[in-house]
């Protein structure tokens, strides 16, 4: 048997080297088995400005204990087994007479870059009125209950949860195992409410990844390099109490409408978009790293970018310059019995599958909800686009060798 | 752009060396962007004995039309668009008032060892006890009705099927394309009846990956380098007629009580699959590659492989010599309300788990059907997974170029 260890090349000597590897160009690193993995322990949480894995795992928890040292119990134990878990894992202790500590099916795999970004929900400061673990107090004013947008169409079983986990790797099988071990841990302390797994691809490195639309999907990210850029944008400064070095992410699984976008001509697509489907470029461009000319105008005077078109409505420029960090993924849940909402309005069983939307931020109110407030009421794209679940989470820092994740909140 | 050829190394000159790749030990090799691809075109298709992708999309169709040259007609686009997709795709056309040809999330990535293996269910011959294509006479003897097997909890919606692909790829986002692709072909012709996406993970190069009960699985599938063993047991003899040169598909997805197995003592596990959990050994042996000694006993007497394990029931000395290739998946299908099987018999939302299993042979009553007979009755494994769907399909030969697949039985 050979431990994930034995894949390690000095993984402490490794552990100060993920400020370098996330200041690299943001896309989808190829996987490989030399990939270096990522220390747990840090001034912020890893997963978030981290190169994106091709993998996701989202989960999302219900606590039900009544009991706020059981929630600190859980979240150290946690945070324990994440450490663990990315850093690679030695064999199981094997006592015959016990069931196994771990299920075992990562044994021997890489931790291939294997991140766990743990988020709170506003569940966790109050519930149904109740200030069940005596955190009302600390909950932060940025930790919203988000807006009813318009075109939301929430389903109550794949939305909020009071604790959220984001597990992303190279290997499917690491992320999946991570999130079981935390539902083991969790056991009569909290449960599931919503998991979505997720994938994306690259072509070669840096190149963009297309989602399942087929378009490039994240060419105007900010550069995580840019660690000024991700101080104003993304992590919490001193505005923030326990909530410093800290972020905000929203993840929203959104269906789209496949069956009826494949059917939409390759003009209308682009001008849905806002870029060509090939290049991806913005209309009139040439090449993707074109900046968006949204001011440009047509022999007729009309917009090349058009004004409901998905790239200008998110674009800085028309949000008073916000800017969020995407990192999503692609998802694919089979078969679902659909109404397709177009000529001939089919109905059967067709793939359900969509975007797993995932962003971080600073402060969602100048962040998500300021961008997303528009594109809910104008982009062409919502024709094709449903949002059908998610929530807000406050992620704290990152935690310190010994302590355990939020550690801060708990601590008055 | 980048289309897929510029990745490229002589794509052509490479073609012919599928079959020495066919020949490398079992196991799943390593994703990488200079992976080569595999011709479509051959004397059997892809995706049996090549060796296992990393990832798998498995789909099942059902016929709607009357038409016989409306099935021969799906089946030559099916074959073109394989034969394409398997070798990497330019660009589309790109006329902005047609739809795309190509719905282009596929576009720029590396073809990712795709393999795209086609069957035929007994419906295609007869359903309904109606002959739909005049091909009722042509269906072969060893495309039996499946029996029903011992704990078989089969959901229709999820068994059967007219036609049935597996899309195989080291990149999850090119089978789902691939499949994605079949479906919009198809439109009017057949729709989808169901359809699972699985995963596998390997460690280093030729080792066993574990399935999601944490055990290798996979340890005693034959070797198909053996190239006289897989004509004996995986291909279709002179006995086949037009089948000669194809093989017989199982795949059923089987569902894992995860939560009822993590309880289990490691001990019970061992028991239970009859090898140690973390070095994939035979109970009482050291290496993973030490044979199975079915007639070892304790110091009591006792089998040291306990007489209803699963290595044993599935070894071909425990089954008149009868194997299968194996080449199953893990799935995942995120949550489902579930009732435990096991005190405290908690219910409610868990992670609906387990395998898809898929396996080849010659011939499905010397194979599967022998083998599982007995397994469905004795394995101690049964307590834990229940096979909930599924079907059996009859796998022409490979086409040749110009030809598509399964064209003999087309032809009288």
């Amino acid at each position: 048997m050979t431990s994930r260890r034995g894949f390690l090349t000095g993984a402490a000597g490794l552990a100060g080297a993920a400020g370098v590897l996330a200041a690299a160009k943001p896309g989808v690193a190829k996987p490989g088995p030399m990939a270096p993995e990522f220390s747990f322990f840090g001034d912020h949480q890893a997963g978030i400005v981290t190169p994106q894995q091709r993998h996701a795992y989202f989960a999302a928890f219900d606590l039900i204990t009544d009991k706020r040292e059981a929630v600190a119990g859980l979240l150290r134990a946690w945070t324990e087994a994440a450490a663990r878990m990315s850093l690679g894992m030695d064999e199981p202790s094997g006592n015959p007479d016990q069931p196994p500590p771990d299920s075992g099916e990562a044994l021997g795999l890489h931790p291939a870059r294997l991140t766990m970004t743990f988020g709170f929900g506003p569940g966790l400061f109050i519930k149904d009125g109740q200030d069940r673990y005596g955190l009302a107090a600390r909950r932060p004013e940025a930790l919203i209950d988000l807006p009813r947008f318009n075109g939301d169409q929430l389903i109550p079983a794949r939305t909020g949860g009071d604790l959220a986990v984001q597990a992303c790797a190279d290997d499917p099988q690491v992320a999946f195992h991570a999130v079981r071990t935390l539902a083991r841990l969790a056991d009569g302390i909290a449960q599931f409410r919503w998991v979505q797994a997720g994938f994306t691809s690259g072509g070669r490195p840096g190149e963009t990844p297309r989602n399942l639309m087929g378009f490039k999907d994240g060419t105007m990210n900010p550069a995580t390099g840019d660690l000024a850029l991700m101080d104003q944008i993304v992590w919490v400064g001193d505005e923030g109490g326990w909530m410093r070095g800290g972020s905000y992410m929203v993840a929203r699984p959104i269906r789209v409408a496949l069956e009826h976008w494949d059917r939409m001509k390759l003009a209308f697509q682009e001008q849905t978009v806002g870029r060509h489907k090939v290049s991806g470029a913005p209309l009139g461009k040439s090449r993707e790293s074109d900046p968006l000319d949204l001011d440009a105008v047509d022999a007729d005077g009309n917009p090349v970018i058009p004004e409901n078109s998905h790239v200008r409505l998110g674009a800085p420029a028309a949000n008073e310059g916000a800017q969020i960090l995407r990192r999503a993924y692609s998802y694919d849940n089979g078969l679902a019995f659909i109404a397709e909402r177009w000529p001939p309005w089919r109905q059967g069983m067709q793939i359900d599958a969509g975007l797993l939307f995932i962003c971080y931020q600073r402060d969602p109110r100048t962040g998500f909800v300021k961008i997303f407030e528009n594109m809910a009421k104008f982009d062409m794209m919502n024709q094709f686009v449903t949002h059908i679940g998610g929530g807000l989470f406050a992620c704290p820092p990152g935690a310190k060798s010994g302590r355990f994740v939020g550690q801060e909140l708990f601590e008055v």
